[in-house]
């Protein structure tokens, strides 16, 4: 028996996934069919993973028995199919902390505080949380939070400044067309004269530099220049024709997108090859330290391809290779989701009548 | 160079599929990716397996991002998905022969006397071939073809007869109703007062019953008796009652259902464990057999669970672990059905701009 006096606020679980990708997702439909409620943690703000922050409107073609869909429509399918299983979603924040305790659960923390205690992991990660692409220019770190920005949070911050926003995507752009008025002054700066933002977005931006509202400048950030209080006041600007010419600013905004970075989870004391998890065997997906298992890109074995599908698989059994540790009394016996009246009750849809 | 002349309607195949359930419809879009060509042989006469055969209108819940589907759309979406892919579709027949032959590929035969000369062979045949449930009645497998039926091929032969017809599933009720006022006699015998045949047949056939134009029989069949010729004559029927009654008959007719056979599966030299293919590894699920792999049900290893959703990542890895028999020389990569031109063009559809 278990006496162990939890403290309050912290969340006792049987499993926790780590990453709301597809396979997060659907991980947390396996679980479910096995009783097992879970609870989902992710660094983004929406479910979805790669999918959803890199393709929400590109067409997926290998999906079995779904000819076409999109990595948004693809996300809403499994969220719908997840729903009887009622998870509960801890979103933008990062699992930091993966502990071992003395009674042989998990004390998992975030970034935003959340703790729990949980009986098994199962680490559906993908690539790694997603991070922002940073400027490439020496010493600009230093003014990260004060000078240099890679999201926005208090657009008010910006006002009556002159800025400078870099990168040719949808963020990029937004915040500039958003700026213009409200800024002392925008400079849209990206490496080319194409943009990989909405057109209408680029064709806004291009009619707003007609009217001098803004300017774009077709060139890379090579390097900085500071007054004599140490702030920065300049960047320099190569262009292509190799001169480089000096911007005055207030603020740098950069919005280079998002690239995944395996990032705490090399502490956790599991094994690693190449930036993935190293499974013990096929059977399970259950990783070098037992409870924690991983599933989906993350993880590696002989043969592994990395398409969701695989995933989707892994899941699967990895749910059943996880019941023992939450049921240790319970047998569990493979059933059918067409014919199980069991299964049925746990999906919350009728028995249809059989002979 | 192979310089072997092919005999006249022998069909040269990259890929032979011995099924065309859910799982070998996938293989062969898994195929069609690396641009691998299949022929799909099926026992039976429509695709689908086991899905369309057994539970053609229940719900699966267990496909991802399928919250719930039949058998038949399951069927209807991969069927839709493969379509770019064009395979051959070789139904009711099954596959008896399978041999190496001295250039390393292999001589296939069906029932039908199709022949194939093939590089590789992915079996996906579940659970077997679908075989009707025969009558468990002592010495009465003698009258098959003549006065004994497990499926009509040709009505007529049943005109003018005195006919008995067993079982209490849609085909039982169909072919009673088809031949009252056809046959001189029809008597349905059913085990019990229940029926799993549409309850709008089994109400027409009480009434057909109450106006005398059939008979309706709760029982067993237990015995039969001949004439002095040899004929069948009699069927003894033992009702719940345990009084054995003779009923006069012409022709039986059995429908029990199908029932899944191995079949000649079991002679082609694989592993068989528990009358199921073991597979080398899960990097490719090849059988012993170097060419021919297992997918889906009818294979095993460790941890295997008989989900459709683990036929399908199994295809995926077997076309994979297939294609250096079909291109030695050629390099294969793993490429995304969301970025890569080069599988937009073998899927026919068009590449989306990416930046």
């Amino acid at each position: 028996m278990n006496t162990t006096v939890t403290p309050p606020g912290v969340i006792e679980a049987d499993a926790v996934i780590v990453g709301a990708g597809p396979v997060g997702l659907f991980q947390v439909f396996e679980l479910g069919l096995l009783e097992i409620k879970a609870h989902v943690i992710d660094s983004l703000n929406a479910v979805g993973g790669q999918c959803v922050e890199l393709y929400p409107d590109k067409p997926i073609y290998d999906i079995p028995a779904v000819p076409s869909c999109t990595g948004q429509e693809l996300t809403d399918n499994l969220l719908k199919q997840i729903e009887p299983f009622e998870p509960t979603f801890h979103l933008g924040q990062e699992v930091t902390k993966v502990e071992r305790r003395g009674d042989g659960r998990f004390d998992v923390e975030t970034t935003l505080g959340t703790q729990f205690i949980t009986k098994t992991i199962f680490i559906a990660a993908g690539v790694g949380s997603f991070q922002p692409r940073t400027l490439k220019v020496e010493g600009i770190e230093q003014f990260e939070g004060a000078q240099l920005f890679y999201k926005v949070k208090d657009p008010a911050l910006f006002d009556g400044k002159n800025l400078v926003i870099c990168g040719g995507g949808d963020s990029a752009l937004d915040w500039a067309l958003n700026f213009v008025g409200k800024a002392e002054s925008v400079v849209l700066l990206h490496r080319r004269d194409e943009f990989r933002a909405a057109p209408a977005s680029v064709a806004k931006m291009k009619a707003l530099c007609d009217e001098y509202e803004m300017q774009l400048l077709i060139g890379t950030a090579t390097g900085y220049e500071t007054d004599d209080a140490g702030k920065l006041n300049h960047l320099k600007v190569t262009a292509a024709d190799g001169v480089t010419r000096r911007v005055p600013l207030d603020m740098l905004l950069v919005f280079y997108g998002l690239s995944p970075k395996l990032g705490p989870i090399a502490e956790w004391g599991l094994d690693i090859e190449r930036r993935q998890l190293k499974v013990q065997n096929t059977e399970k997906f259950e990783t070098n330290v037992p409870g924690i298992f991983a599933v989906g890109d993350i993880n590696t074995y002989p043969g592994k391809k990395k398409l969701i599908l695989s995933g989707f698989h892994e899941a699967a059994l990895a749910a059943f290779g996880a019941a023992p540790y939450i049921f240790p009394d319970k047998k569990i016996h493979m059933q059918y989701t067409t014919t199980s009246p069991k299964l049925h009750k746990v999906l919350g849809v009728e028995t249809p009548v059989f002979d």
